[in-house]
């Protein structure tokens, strides 16, 4: 297996992402990570030489205000296009990047390549619950496409069923749609059309309307909706955890001794709530959909999360679940 | 001043709606509390006289379950519909309900009546921020629409910058819409459209787009979108807000004695957060757009939240903001 590394994109890049892949590497002898950079700045943070790193020397790069579309149309030479352009050609298996998401998306379509028969590839990510039996639920599209169909809820119910079973190894993974409402005949246009194909959609188990207030019940393996209103709730998310800790981190610091106290006690509970909260220990996102897996983390990655990205790439690549997703939308 | 209360409408009803109402009532001697329910049921929990409550016994109810519209159609008698038909007749001059919601909008929008000019109401609440400079933020609308055109995002806006002037005191609010970018070229369809309208729109003060990350932040006076995503989003918020405290308070139960120690000490701390999440305090969400105020709490509320939420009504009638939205709507 071969990993294709945009080693230059995201915040801190190359230094974390050339760490990250360090880890990966050593955990995992037998996947080669092949970086594309500029092979100056990624030997800086080289420190460990290991037979399965490659270094591929690029001149340009994408920034996080390239405009996705055109950059990745004109700028041949970039570490992100060039290492897309390695996995079209069939001499890398799947993509990462922490760079610029649009960028990233609009390779891995018009790149990589659409698989047939789905019309629109989606984000997807994973994100912890609060149930015991069912502690994580793959939520897609969190916003590969602003405008959606009901037919393309209904594809991104297959897909995200065929990974919940083939990559998180659920036996018959089940599926809800997310709504305004709990109620059969709850939604928007799009959503009240796509109930309708989801319940007919013989590929899946599909559940019902959930509330986005349900999110971390675990109330499904899967749920699907629109890449504009999963994008507003998965930051709205981000936005409300950061709140709390903000406002709990005030409080203590600006209370008397007794908030001090208690804070510097609770020091450790409240890490751990931090870290529960934490997705990207499930790796990152894919965009999933076309024929490779184009995996993204958050620009403001660290090497952790880099190196989880690239474990959960590695086990998708290992369950051939694309290939069997390629199958099954071929012969429909 | 005179708010019609249905008293029958709630988890708890009618018991903490009384106690609601005879703080408020005990507050704001210029406000009568005109109560439309059982009679027998209400007196129960009656324990002060106060020359500004009335009752009126009302024999039917609607329930949670109910179908929004055809019980309002069908269940003439229910304190709802008879404490709605009171507003339209001029009997009254607000609505209050903590009861089903569905059957609230419709009731508003069906017996109150739409302000002429105004094709969709809203559903506004006011969140808290942590900006010191400007504390809230209106939302609207948070789901009286689940199909939403850019006109009405654009009416959205000049009715919520009328709120935040008459009712909140901003002297220039400004408004934003909720999408997923923050560049101007950002969104799917429906916002694309509704940006350029609002751009152009010389009632209001739009400042751009804004992401749901930043929803706490107080970016604007006054935040746009659609019912669907507005929905979503403040359910997103609850969910995540009461997912934290639950993973807080079993961090700190299940810990040992440090942490038992600290969340002691921690206690008031915690309490804070938690109140000035609460939005409660701000009042309930008002249906905005039609010809008076009708105003709804939680369905799971307490005499507090019923109190204060009296009391944003009684603000509501004091600024005329409806009649002078009237007026705007009628002229154009």
């Amino acid at each position: 297996m071969r990993i294709a590394i945009d080693a230059m994109g995201g915040d801190d890049a190359p230094k974390v992402i050339v760490e990250g892949v360090m880890l990966a590497a050593e955990a995992f002898p037998d996947t080669t990570m092949v970086m594309y950079g500029h092979q100056d700045e990624i030997n800086k943070y080289l420190t460990k030489k290991l037979s399965n790193i490659e270094v591929i020397h690029t001149t340009e790069k994408i920034s996080g205000d390239d405009d996705p579309v055109r950059s990745i149309r004109r700028k041949k030479e970039a570490s992100m296009v060039l290492a897309a352009q390695s996995v079209k050609n069939g001499e890398n298996d799947a993509l990462f990047s922490a760079g610029n998401t649009g960028a990233l998306l609009a390779a891995g379509t018009l790149i990589v390549g659409r698989i047939r028969g789905i019309d629109r590839p989606a984000l997807m990510s994973t994100i912890m619950t609060l149930n015991k039996d069912r502690n994580k639920m793959l939520i897609l599209d969190l916003g590969a496409n602003a405008d959606t169909k009901p037919e393309n809820l209904n594809q991104y119910a297959t897909i995200g069923s065929f990974y919940a079973q083939y990559v998180n190894k659920v036996d018959k993974p089940t599926v809800a749609l997310l709504n305004n409402g709990t109620e059969d005949n709850k939604g928007n246009q799009v959503t009240k059309a796509a109930f309708n194909l989801l319940k007919d959609n013989e590929t899946i188990d599909f559940i019902g309307n959930t509330e986005a207030r349900d999110l971390f019940s675990g109330v499904a393996d899967v749920l699907v909706t629109d890449g504009f209103t999963g994008n507003a709730v998965l930051k709205s998310m981000e936005g409300t955890a950061l709140t709390i800790m903000q406002l709990l981190t005030t409080s203590i610091k600006e209370g008397g001794i007794k908030n001090k106290l208690g804070g510097l006690l609770l020091k450790d509970s409240l890490k751990e709530v931090a870290n529960s909260l934490d997705y990207s220990k499930f790796g990152g996102a894919i965009l999933f959909g076309v024929k490779a897996p184009v995996m993204k983390t958050h620009g403001a990655t660290n090497d952790e999360a880099v190196f989880h990205t690239l474990k959960q790439t590695r086990e998708i690549l290992q369950s051939n679940v694309i290939e069997d997703v390629v199958k099954k939308f071929e012969s429909n």
